[in-house]
């Protein structure tokens, strides 16, 4: 019997443009299979019902947020069944007296912002897409953002899942809860997080138990440096964690992406310098001042053409708005290579000079946004379309600056995941012998190899 | 041939009263097996060598550090070798630029912290034992402590770890590196993750890599409030959550405590209140006055007899080493079984109360000390010695307080691990699905079950 005779309550799509647009992630790069069908479940057990039944057929299963991935995790492979959980997107429980919020996968992430701040409440995580991304989708990708630096990342939020699993835990289609509610809990190994970040290869998580925090009393201030050059910036990056200060936030953008979001928005901003560094503070008080001053103090000895702290609240808004829409502005002008290394704070200005270096060689146009302040870059490597050689010249600078990363003791993928892009780059990092304890640890929890097969763990020449 | 003959380089120890004191932890009621031997290896290849040694003839690995657990999670099972890593207790490494260091299992919890503070830095986690405890035996039981509050527990520090492993990696003693030296990093499932606070039962850890933090600039302040009873205190620390305030540390001891402190180290304290509440607020400046003033006023308000914001520096840190000396002070009057459950934080209330009901039906002497703040409570249920009565008693409150906490939505080990103490509990807290998943964990990184067999999964009844 075929999936949709077998499931016949269920809402399948194979409609070919719809099937196709829920195929791919927004990583343009990276492969995309032939799906079978995609379905929209809206409860659990309907989960549990489409993967059991996939599992009989031995149909592999791709589960999907918004898309708005950037390594292809959630591309489809051929045959799959595409799980699009956008319409299980409840926000199931907000409890202020334990600073807790209950969410099913497909709530997005700003969304769930605006719910818990209605009750003096604050959920951080904030990858640059929380417009649209997905609370699910960030616990696939262990997401990072802008204010990991003071505040981590995903990961550090949860406390419980719900997932759909297969394997040790019973039939394929089988609900688990794993965690807990409260703050800390130390029964047993830690299988939240090993689920975090695990890119759909493991189950399906259906509902995700978060910590919060309590809200921020006031607005944090913004310091922002002009550089001449992004090295020039990297230094004072490298300067700010020597000295001790943690802002919230420490993002660079260079000229090209200022550019491109003033080109696409009209913001009125100058893109004169040649990188900017946006800081927040949010210290309370005076304090908070010191450090803004000190902060403003380390650009300037770093080389800052200017830096100071920013006393109109809408430029400073304008600065992190467009930070926000870099990655799209720079989508708009062509085919983007999005890098996600992470190097050690100190090692950012070789980074961010060797990324220099490489694009000059391979002839490339790179343009450089990063979570600064957590050594996360992100080189965008942009080619004219159509341009087959252009695109061989990016592929090569691509791995050549996941290999520098490396060398500099660095991380191929500090926020966006391995899928289908990093699979090589995972394999140069890691020993052969935890590249076998990570296989089998996917062997273990899903035997019949049905949760997102090829990515993360699978054979990049396959 | 015999492992020392087979190791004759190392240093074994088989002298009776030695080995005897090398086999248990701090958990007097866990049961202890008979080790076949003792060694003290300093370098991870001698750690590789023995792992592959006692692989090589069936002999399990227990691994310790400083033998300050609490849930029997170092003792010794029968023909075991005990693996004393204290002489492994070197700092390898303090990166300041990167606010990192690197550690062997070995090095002393506060000896890290005195090294990092020359270099301006801090490594909050902050265990009770931390004058005793290692940073190998924190990474095992993912340690918890006073301050995790606001700063989180172990597994938040740990960026990367060398452990010697067996099975999939390679020949049991096959050493690997784990995670990486930035702050994010998601190549691959987080593996780090799964070995912290997983109990010596998936490798041994030879090498940690930890995050570190600026060092604070002042002295935190003192919140001190005196309750007529627990569960006003309770209250307290429920009606604190509440208003979103979010002091470092939020610690409960009841007069039983207190007197036991007092009696033995005369330390000025009166103990007149039936509870306390221990607060240390670290925000600075004006912010940081406020919050102390707006804490005391939560404290008067759920029944405090007196709360105020202590001025006496002295005052201050006589209570936070009362609190710290706590345990061995119950220790000292006899026999002690250490609960370790957490609970939502509004629940606090509820299971104090549940505590006291469950210790006068039983005629038992309960003392509670707790972090509050996080829901972690600690009850120390304490016996006559040699009264086998009273110790079965005992042993029927223990799991009547794990039931109470699990029906709450709270787990049976916030942070002392499961060890063998917790093994029921975490049976009745977790779905049979669950447990299968944790087992499927175990044997597939540990197949040969060499590395602290019995624990954690172990069958409890066995």
């Amino acid at each position: 019997m075929s999936l949709p005779a077998a499931l016949p309550h269920l809402d399948f799509v194979t409609d070919p443009d719809v099937l196709g647009s829920l195929s791919h992630d927004d990583a343009e790069w990276a492969p995309v299979g032939r799906a079978t069908a995609a379905v929209r479940p809206r409860t659990t057990e309907e989960v549990g019902a489409i993967v059991a039944a996939c599992a009989d057929r031995g149909i592999p299963v791709v589960a999907r947020g918004a898309g708005t991935g950037l390594s292809g995790g959630a591309n489809a492979v051929d045959g799959c069944v595409i799980l699009d959980l956008s319409r299980m997107n409840r926000i199931l429980e907000i409890d202020p007296d334990n600073m807790i919020a209950v969410v099913q996968p497909g709530v997005v992430n700003n969304d769930l912002k605006a719910a818990v701040a209605e009750h003096g409440l604050w959920y951080p995580p904030d990858p640059a897409s929380a417009p649209w991304s997905t609370i699910g989708g960030n616990v696939a990708t262990n997401a990072g953002g802008l204010c990991c630096l003071k505040y981590g990342v995903t990961r550090d939020y949860v406390l419980g899942l719900e997932a759909v699993v297969g394997g040790p835990a019973g039939p394929y289609g089988t609900a688990v809860r794993l965690g807990h509610r409260t703050t800390k809990g130390v029964a047993g190994y830690d299988l939240v997080g090993l689920f975090v970040g695990s890119e759909g290869t493991l189950g399906v998580v259906t509902e995700i138990t978060l910590r919060l925090r309590p809200a921020r009393a006031a607005s944090p201030r913004t310091v922002v440096g002009a550089f001449p050059s992004v090295v020039a910036a990297g230094n004072a990056v490298a300067a700010t964690t020597r000295r001790g200060l943690l802002p919230t936030a420490l993002e660079l953008l260079d000229r090209a992406c200022l550019q491109a979001v003033e080109d696409w928005k009209h913001l009125g901003l100058s893109a004169t310098a040649e990188a900017l560094l946006l800081a927040q503070i949010d210290t309370p008080g005076a304090a908070g001042d010191e450090e803004a001053a000190e902060l403003a103090a380390i650009f300037q000895s770093a080389g800052a053409e200017w830096a100071e702290q920013s006393t109109d609240e809408f430029e400073a808004e304008a600065l992190f708005a467009a930070r926000r829409l870099a990655y799209p502005a720079m989508e708009r002008l062509g085919p983007v290579l999005t890098e996600d290394v992470c190097v050690p704070r100190s090692a950012v200005p070789t980074m961010l000079a060797t990324i220099e270096e490489i694009a000059a060689r391979h002839s490339l146009t790179v343009a450089t946004i990063a979570h600064a302040g957590d050594g996360n870059l992100h080189p965008l490597i942009r080619t004219p379309p159509n341009d087959e050689k252009a695109k061989e010249q990016a592929q090569s600078a691509f791995e050549e600056i996941l290999r520098s990363a490396i060398a500099l003791g660095g991380t191929v993928t500090g926020e966006h995941g391995v899928g289908l892009l990093k699979r090589r780059g995972m394999r140069e990092e890691q020993s052969p012998e935890v590249l076998a304890m990570q296989q089998a640890l996917k062997n273990s929890l899903d035997p019949r190899n049905i949760f997102n097969p090829t990515k993360v763990t699978g054979d990049p020449e396959s």
